[in-house]
């Protein structure tokens, strides 16, 4: 990985980790609901969403902590869905990155509540991130609400949903995820560009960014669970074949997938090119992206 | 029922049931979840926090019209808590209001969707609320999601779970109503005050009266349990005393809690009085909640 962005990433991660979970501490709320919130916001991961908008606001040159109730609000969201999404009724997991999931650590009711819990208060946080200008804080509201609801990701569950067991052709396969993933990931890095307050051009050039970047995401999520070394990801390979999912390597091919996954790295950066950023964090990032081992 | 209020009413309910159902239209998201979503939104109700919203706006002789975004996100927000609150991990209801519950419709994955879309959704309507200033529609964001969320009605849902089977007193059972369902009607009274653009002195006032119409609201209900009608109620009664439910006439006897219905209602009214409002209507609407035979 290059210094610039392995650097960058160690300090907005220290960043991510110690607000998320702060944001929640100072709550009047149930203790036991905040436990199992901040229980799903500890598991962790990727952090790829906060990581965007930081990583666009460093790229505009702003200060990182004008993004961090963004930031925050966005992986709340970013986990609600999944502590919804591993309950028995939806995908009924038990582990997720190798941890019991919400519910079965806090009960399915609990978790429920845990996730409605996350999603409202991401709102609160979002219209009360005081270094932000009305206008601003309103247009995160109204971007991100638009990304994460029935015309975005909760949406692109629905249509999972019910193309599961279906044959799907690539189209369709990449309309799902771009909503279901997607959507979420590229209002990360419009939020950043909204906070830097860029013009409108530019805004709709990081949106196509993050929308290559989501469809890059995925295909290489899919070529991992094929090729990937299980004591790099921490989860088991082959998974998709198994479960009989509809995945790009399926679709078309090994080669083929990887063709398409080079196709939307290349797609991604030509949208950075077309804006008045740094654009080195952001190039970086996105070869990682497509290079990634885990 | 006074006339001006029943005018008002049937005025208030026909904008609530014609624009509720619109507001799902024009969304560009999967049929299915749209149907679910307008399945409960449509199941009715007493529409009372969308009422109070605008009967608030009528009161200091705004037009309604100004009010149906907020009225219709509280709107939405309550629908999303019942269908919640209705699934087989947490209340298992098969019925609501004479009708199968979302999740005994539309399965229990769609019925947990249809939730989070619609408390996603209420706060994109509010965000998209053309016609009030940037200030008004970030303050009506961050009052109902506070009301709504973690250290409202969701911490008061995981209150009321962790009350059951447990003894509590009258003190406690407000303080778990008030969360659970007070702080949600009280702060539909505050959103019309926000958009009528009253003084903050005011809105404390009325934030106040919310409270105390909530109070008595519930306590209203739980009398109607033991003395109501089955015929007007729709709904069998005694289901509080079958449930070894914690009740206001359980705790202090069907006289006590009588008395305490009286008190509360003369309170919500003195709060009234400290306002500029014609308080005809809202003075109508509360001693119409403490009388009410359904």
């Amino acid at each position: 990985m290059p210094q610039v962005l392995a650097a960058f990433l160690q300090e907005a991660r220290e960043k991510i980790e110690q607000h998320l979970p702060e944001y929640i501490e100072g709550l009047n709320a149930p203790t036991v609901l905040k436990e199992a919130m901040t229980y799903s916001l500890k598991a962790g991961g990727k952090r790829l969403r906060p990581i965007l908008v930081l990583a666009t606001l460093k790229s505009y040159g702003k200060p990182l902590s004008l993004g961090y109730q963004a930031a925050a609000a966005i992986e709340m969201i970013h986990t609600y869905s999944l502590v919804h999404d591993d309950l028995p009724a939806m995908d009924d997991d038990d582990l997720r990155r190798g941890k019991p999931t919400n519910h079965k650590v806090y009960g399915e009711a609990m978790a429920i509540l845990a996730g409605d819990g996350l999603l409202t208060y991401s709102f609160q946080l979002l219209a009360s991130a005081n270094m932000l200008s009305t206008d601003m804080k309103l247009e995160l509201i109204r971007r991100i609400s638009q990304a994460a609801g029935p015309a975005g990701m909760v949406g692109g569950q629905v249509k999972d949903m019910l193309g599961e067991g279906r044959e799907l052709d690539a189209e369709q396969l990449q309309q799902i995820h771009h909503h279901k993933t997607g959507e979420l990931l590229s209002v990360s890095v419009e939020a950043g560009a909204i906070i830097a307050a860029v013009p409108e051009k530019e805004k709709i050039a990081l949106r196509e960014f993050g929308k290559q970047l989501g469809i890059a995401f995925q295909i290489k999520d899919d070529i991992l669970d094929v090729e990937g070394d299980v004591r790099e990801l921490g989860k088991p390979v082959g998974s998709d074949e198994v479960n009989n999912k509809s995945t790009y390597p399926k679709l078309l091919g090994l080669a083929g997938a990887k063709e398409k996954l080079l196709s939307h790295i290349a797609e991604a950066k030509k949208c950075l090119y077309k804006t008045s950023m740094d654009h080195t964090l952001l190039i970086e990032l996105t070869d990682y992206i497509g290079t990634r081992t885990k």
